[in-house]
């Protein structure tokens, strides 16, 4: 049943058909920010998924990006279902239009609340998840932005058990956050980088994941610029979520 | 029929069957030493192989290395034949045996002909096979030492399609020979990096890395010591080759 957007929590939507999976709109109060954290949750067709993937999507993009429809239906294939929220600044929850404003990414990231509300956000959406099906095996996919949620979610959020991470480095505005994230992350993860990055340094790209935690850690690391992650690499990605998520 | 080593060029042996493979010995006449390259041609049990991979063997190692045997097995599951040889001053081409003194490999690699007479004498080894089997698509595997051969043999060797390396950086005996290389290299190829290598500095790893030519090279770079590939990472490598070499 349709909710009241920033005033209760449930589903916004009724199930509609993609490309390979059923997605369907909701909204969550935010404890952090008092606003709604809109999402999307995408299922298989067929029998009901036995593993959930959380996708954290990059900076300036939102909760319907391209690349995560791919993801998203790369996982469904595999059986697996996904869930996406808006983070901090973006998507629905923006506070202004993204121009080509120096600071304007920090500014969203931050007055969207930051690090904080990631981490409370996506624990409010994994227990709207498990509330509705169960607890299951439960990953994470993000690169850039979706590493700025995604570490500091998957060094406090015991659930999750796998992470796809990268290209994110020592750098951004949550960089100290991420430092201090990074020692206490111990989940098998794949990160990946881009050789040529040209918004995150490659170098604080490798320094950062010098630091993570993890003694199961792997980089995958390909020519090209930051949005440049070849097909392949991300289809790979997908396949070890799919291998190590029991 | 068996030759006489160092004047003749031919097998050594008779078939023998090992784990998952059958070996035979070979030996060539080396045109740069004037010596013999002592060789191992593994193939599968059943169909005859209608893809080689040549193997490179890492320092103070020789072509009857373990890591090598398990490499072989995995090739010959997908039905792949391999050939290695013993490199410059190592195996049967030993000059003196090893102890712990410094510079003895070195010594060894520049006393039994250097990068020079790696790509000599790998030359006369694909010659032999194609000689005796036929010409097949071909891929490179070789790590450390595995790579000190094979990067100049990969720049230089155009029946050779495709490549794993790693373990090696702008370092040692031949550096010289792999900065003069890695911008000639086209094939795509993966790049083994252990992140914690006491022996060549990971950075040395990264910028030999960085030089090498391919527009399609993949990084993938794990925790711990020089020798300590993780056994996955390894049998990957081989489904790299697998899915690739066409």
């Amino acid at each position: 049943m349709p909710v009241d957007e920033g005033t209760a929590s449930g589903w916004t939507s009724e199930e509609a058909e993609r490309n390979g999976y059923v997605e369907r709109s909701f909204s969550l109060a935010s404890e952090m920010t008092g606003g709604a954290i809109p999402g999307l949750y995408r299922t298989p067709t067929g029998p009901a998924a036995e593993r959930l993937v959380l996708l954290g999507h990059g900076g300036r993009t939102d909760k319907h990006v391209d690349y995560l429809v791919g993801v998203s239906a790369l996982l469904a294939e595999r059986g697996i279902a996904s869930l996406v929220i808006d983070g901090p600044g973006h998507g629905d929850r923006a506070l202004f239009e993204f121009t080509d404003r120096p600071d304007e990414f920090t500014e969203a990231w931050d007055r969207g609340g930051g690090t904080a509300a990631v981490i409370a956000d996506w624990r409010t959406a994994l227990d709207f998840a498990e509330g509705q099906f169960g607890a299951r095996p439960t990953g994470w996919w993000g690169l850039s932005m979706g590493t700025m949620m995604g570490l500091p979610v998957c060094a406090t959020e015991e659930r999750i058990r796998i992470a796809v991470l990268g290209l994110m480095g020592t750098w951004g505005p949550n960089r100290h956050d991420l430092e201090e994230s990074a020692p206490r992350i111990r989940i098998p993860l794949r990160f990946l980088v881009q050789w040529d990055d040209e918004v995150v340094p490659r170098q604080r790209c490798l320094d950062l994941f010098t630091m993570l935690g993890s003694t199961k850690k792997t980089l995958h690391a390909n020519p090209g610029a930051h949005s440049a992650v070849p097909l392949f690499e991300s289809v790979a990605s997908v396949d070890y979520l799919d291998h190590l998520l029991r």
